[in-house]
């Protein structure tokens, strides 16, 4: 069953080898001034920025390097958004990862904003306008490529906020799985469990489509499958390929159109963690799957186990329902340690004494206990799931 | 693998029960002046003329009744064109199924165009503007809601033209299954093997992705398992939507980025067939399907079918690639019978003595034979195809 949704997506995705040539004439349709976002530097490593660079003669370029994982308000989006007013900057051009692009969307529209730019990312009040965004992608991940969201984190109130505005799709994605070879073993893994988490937390709502569910465990199969190959041989091209595109569709809505609110509950936990903690977002993500499942299991949720029981993992369907629900939570916690990922929050310098106060922002910033979530949950579930993820 | 691919898609989609009430909203959008178009009069048995007339009190509303089903250049779209200009239309609003959205593409361009339509439609002039388009489907079927394409019948000169241009894009397109319920037995059916048929022709192509194969995999499993339903219950809604859905998903390329193109050889087929004898095209899909399928069978073919097999059918893996082929190609025929398609074209009206013809005219016309496409055709596999299916 399909119901009610609105669905648009203006994004262009310009996807495959070599499609980067076509930067210059994409980037000319919007101005002659650029904001060049990026982050650590591993795109010069790569010889992306000298390519970019060499592309772009012509244009007035202006720089934000050193955006963070886990991107902060103050300073990235801060300096960003001056710098656009202060060059009249007509488009950004973010390159790099989902967080120089999260990074870059808050920028778009915070540097149209003359007031305080959380009030925007916080929702306090609704964006009018923003600068369009063309983004190089080098890491299968988050998505943000293909959706109008950000996540940004106020380190000074240690809030890590989902901020959605259509203002924010970028008008043009350009893919190259190219780019994504010298993405380090640890890295695919954390951006292949994002991804994953992403179709779960859709594949985890009501009502349930025939359709939809396939093409969420299609996604499901060949981004267990591709990583593997990819962790094995990194600049085997058609796993790149696949992981870089399920990942552009796992955040866009495509995959679950009408299929209801989940509630996105792994990811009220996951900001709550990096907030307090600074992990890397995929690794969270992965560590608290198996622990938010077990918790959520109940009679009501057992089919959704059950169907990707059989069609993902191909279990007996003689075994009882709860019985291949536990099988179902075994092989997740199974496949992400297989692909390298600690399943112990510990591991990831997480401190016990924090979780009760966890529990609490979590419950104050997000949704995870109202009754339209799949699975409402309240503060000592919040607790279970945090202390059994440890 | 993900081959490289450009897509993008402007068209809103605003699907469910009693959408339609945003009509008003979305039409201001765009201006005061409306050409509704329409078909032979089913949107007045079911009330939907009369709904849409109330909702747009206050709008010019110009209309264009009686387009014919293989929508014709003349009289449809020519006379449209002129409505358009004379009454300086803002937007054209569809009502209907694909038929009447294609005529309405045709003539948002041929609006814009002051030489000879056909010109635009037969490709020898690119289009530069386009009146924007809304529409409200009563049809699962074509996909014409979510594609930029038309497909437009020139009578004087039996030809039949698929026509592509990103200007004709719907900007909105209204999905409530519920319109759907009135569908006969007949349109149900053959909008089912349309969309079926468009989902093979995307599906037979290189390279092969393990993710689209599996969203394929998935559009078929529920196109077939949910017409059924629909076939029993016309009003089930849980059946019309995901029906509604996947059709209008299945012509749009999202469900096969990255695949190359496959020459949609099927359907230069029944073009030929529509252009000749006017039959139902979804009808005429179904007839040549099998037929195509067991003449393009080799030994370079064969992992398509064994792959429809094993994942569509779950046909016994130990059976040898070719047995599972045949099963494959039965599977098929069978099961379209099985929804009321008489599987002969003779049943249709289709004479015997215009099968050369129709070759020749195929080769004049398509690409059916250019060494792009995944399987070849020429003039002597063409006439076994429409021999076999007689």
């Amino acid at each position: 069953m399909i119901d009610n949704f609105t669905y648009n997506t203006p994004t262009k995705l310009i996807f495959g080898k070599g499609v980067i040539k076509d930067l210059p004439k994409v980037l000319a349709g919007f101005g002659k001034n650029v904001l060049l976002t990026y982050g650590g530097g591993s795109i010069k490593k790569m010889g992306l920025y000298d390519k970019v660079k060499s592309l772009l003669k012509g244009f007035n370029i202006v720089e934000l390097s050193g955006i963070e994982p886990n991107p902060k308000y103050d300073p990235s989006v801060i300096t960003g958004a001056k710098l656009c007013k202060e060059n009249n900057i007509d488009v950004i051009l973010a390159v790099g990862g989902g967080s120089v692009l999260d990074c870059s969307k808050a920028i778009s529209v915070c540097a149209k904003f003359s007031g305080e730019g959380w009030d925007l990312i916080s929702g306090k009040v609704k964006a009018k306008e923003s600068i369009p965004i063309v983004d190089i992608i080098t890491l299968a991940a988050t998505g943000s490529e293909y959706d109008m969201g950000c996540v940004i984190s106020n380190t000074a109130i240690n809030d890590k906020r989902g901020y959605l505005d259509e203002l924010m799709f970028p008008a043009v994605s350009f893919l190259d799985p190219e780019y994504t070879y010298s993405v380090s073993k640890w890295q695919t893994a954390c951006g292949t469990a994002d991804a994953m988490n992403h179709v779960l937390e859709q594949f985890f709502a009501t009502p349930n489509s025939q359709f939809n569910d396939g093409v969420m465990i299609s996604a499901l199969k060949s981004l267990m499958a591709n990583v593997k190959v990819a962790l094995d041989k990194p600049d085997d091209y058609s796993a790149r390929s696949e992981l870089m595109y399920i990942c552009t569709l796992a955040c866009n809505g495509i995959m679950s159109n009408g299929a209801g609110y989940s509630g996105w509950p792994m990811h009220s936990i996951e900001h709550a963690l990096s907030a307090y903690f600074d992990i890397t977002h995929g690794a969270g993500l992965a560590i608290i799957t198996p622990r938010w499942m077990k918790e959520i299991l109940s009679e009501k949720t057992v089919e959704r186990f059950t169907t990707l029981g059989t069609l993902l993992f191909g279990f007996d369907k003689t075994l009882s329902d709860m019985e291949m629900a536990g099988k179902v939570i075994n092989a997740f916690y199974d496949f992400f340690e297989s692909i390298g990922i600690p399943m112990h929050l510990g591991a990831l310098g997480v401190k016990e004494d924090k979780i009760e106060e966890m529990a609490d922002h979590i419950l104050a910033n997000d949704s995870t206990n109202e009754p339209y979530m799949f699975a409402p949950l309240d503060k000592p579930a919040l607790i279970r799931i945090l202390k059994a993820s440890m």
